[in-house]
């Protein structure tokens, strides 16, 4: 079987999606990337996470062309491959459909930077994409879903602003790993939680995090000089 | 004793419903039809989920004529069976009082379609009953309940809309199985809660889903050409 | 050991407050009445629940004192005792800070009937309590919440509205039993929650429930002839 | 090794944090303090809490010097030797990113006191600081964020209050001990919870608590002759 590997990677990641109450019944999809043999692992379809193997996952590449796989891969697969082609630096994309992310999604709002929480984890908002036309959806909805977030993301560094809102559907989320995609998407979950709260608390737009304390902590944990956890390296 | 399958379809039915969290004590109800037989089983009234078993459930007709049982059928039985006469493709029903769905039932709104998520499982909103009159709780309020559920579902394909918010009251939702209308109650739920946190973050009415969004999600996962899931025989 | 099986009942009472999740840390106390006698058995003060057994219970007469225990009674204890005087039919009450029944408290709001979940428990509007005075509160604080809460009932049946906020503070229940005080605790905090629900859906005051239907409602459930649930002496 | 049992109680602390709901990931440290020695015991920066084990807290002095230690200290260590300094009768020193807590920081506004929750806990509402200027940030980030914190206790005995928000970031609580910093950190996460409830259903600015309800609930939990619990040193 091809790609054990990254195949055990992206099963154990769709499991934690299940695991950190994001998803409902099979609402989530994650992948992961070769980037050598430009292949991508992906999560089947509608198949319940109580029996999930990594065998049953499905290998795709870069066209859509199924290369091994027993299954349909999930539906939202060209989406993925849009991303994975767009962003050459992102190892692993998930894809919820949590309340709180959701609920800015469907606002058609991107989620401002309120806080040090948010900071931590994403160099500014998260951008929300604009809507897609009658022409795009009968096009390619999929492929199309994925270039509104390539182009939200435009002038910025996919690592730094590792997640996106879809306009009226809900967040995708990345990075190096399928691993660091899932965290990306749950804390996603957090932030989107916690800025609702902070509206309602507010009575209305909250006050945005200065600039200069939103970069200090991003810095501090992502930045070459950063501190934060235990890698030396840095 | 009879009708022992369904029986025990719908008694997993009514635990599934407690296990997902959108029950508190006993309030809640499933209930599954042999249409063959034009025989309903129905979870019986007021009893705990700790000691459900099968052969507690009760076999009514679609008279609400008890024809096998120890226990009282639900209280909700009427409402039921008025719905199976109506609805000759649905082969389930549950009723919840989960918090999101009974809150846009006592704000007597239906549910707008606001994203993907909606969409993907009900064909447009889902819609709320007009409130029941005086005269009308005093005939015969659990058959008026259904008729009203009924009216409200009028030029609507009950299969592409599952569910619908009675006025002041909750949710009721069915399906092909007692196993599918369990989903779709949770799913409900899920709906209504990001409606909810949608109207938060909006700061008032939020912006529907373009109808050809809408009707692409939903679609591809239940259209003729349905793509979704690993179901080869759509 | 005075009492046994009340300290039994009022001990599961406790443990069950907690199972339900309406406590944080030690925040509830659960009583119960022997009318024969005359004595009261409460929670001890500030005891965790881990550890809490029947013996630990508090015995005092309606006069406050101490009959039997190794530790302090509850600090709400001689609201208990007015309660029990004032309600003759109560045999159990329970005091929460459960979060959505004190929000409503600490807004000074009775709570107000919008729909079918709250008629199958409470006839009308939960009371909430007029705020006490500097004198109240020097007199005697405790036993003055408990005189509030007796005036708030005015006119009511305490078993058909068992259940009161106290302005500024939070939620007494009671009923029958120790028990059905804490069911009605655990049942108050979830019409609450849907209320606040159901006010965020309507953005603003939602409709209340119509009379007919909560009369009809909670007659089901409650009245001479309610046919909800399996007693058929009823 | 160095504090055996500081290091125990502080590395239960962390645990208890994380059991208590109030983290996600790593997002949240304890402290303790042996005053004698003039030495603090913190978490590690970003270690998981499933491993953690006493051995892995970090020893520093008040001048931030690493005494014992294979790991980093916590990113925010600065902060609490600032607050160390600052509050002789302080042992232990939580910090977390709880939701409802995060969200008033984020609001920037202090958490009023609006009932006996509050005052049972904490002696009037809980400060909020003011934000740094971009010179305090390329200062010193956390130590000014400990400044800008004893700034915002100014009058206040830290042990009657013993939380406050930090603008734009999140709560810091403390004790008398690590486990009393944790335990107050949950409680004001319970506290914002409820604030935040309350108003929801106010529609606006929801009544402070009278001061002669709050300093009586107070008083009889932590004042001279406190009568709440089971301590007759009291």
């Amino acid at each position: 079987m091809l790609l054990m590997h990254l195949r055990e990677a992206v099963c154990e990641a769709n499991l934690e999606l299940n695991r950190r109450g994001v998803v409902l019944y099979t609402w989530g999809n994650v992948s992961g990337i070769d980037r050598e043999r430009g292949l991508v692992v992906i999560k089947p379809s509608g198949v319940g996470y109580e029996t999930m193997r990594p065998e049953h996952m499905v290998v795709v590449d870069l066209d859509n062309t199924i290369i091994e796989g027993d299954y349909r891969p999930s539906s939202d697969t060209r989406t993925h491959t849009v991303l994975y082609r767009a962003f050459p630096a992102v190892g692993g994309i998930a894809h919820t459909h949590s309340a709180h992310a959701v609920a800015w999604a469907q606002a058609r709002r991107p989620l401002p930077c309120l806080g040090t929480t948010h900071a931590d984890h994403c160099a500014g908002e998260v951008p929300c994409t604009e809507p897609l036309s009658r022409e795009q959806v009968r096009r390619d909805y999929e492929a199309e879903t994925g270039h509104a977030i390539v182009h939200a993301l435009e002038g910025l560094d996919p690592l730094a602003v590792p997640m996106a809102l879809v306009a009226g559907h809900g967040p995708f989320a990345w990075g190096k790993t399928p691993a660091d995609a899932v965290r990306h998407a749950v804390i996603l979950e957090e932030m989107a939680r916690i800025a609702t709260l902070t509206a309602v608390v507010s009575g209305g737009a909250p006050p945005p995090l200065e600039d200069h304390v939103l970069s200090y902590h991003y810095e501090r944990k992502h930045g070459k000089n950063a501190w934060y956890g235990q890698d030396k390296s840095k």
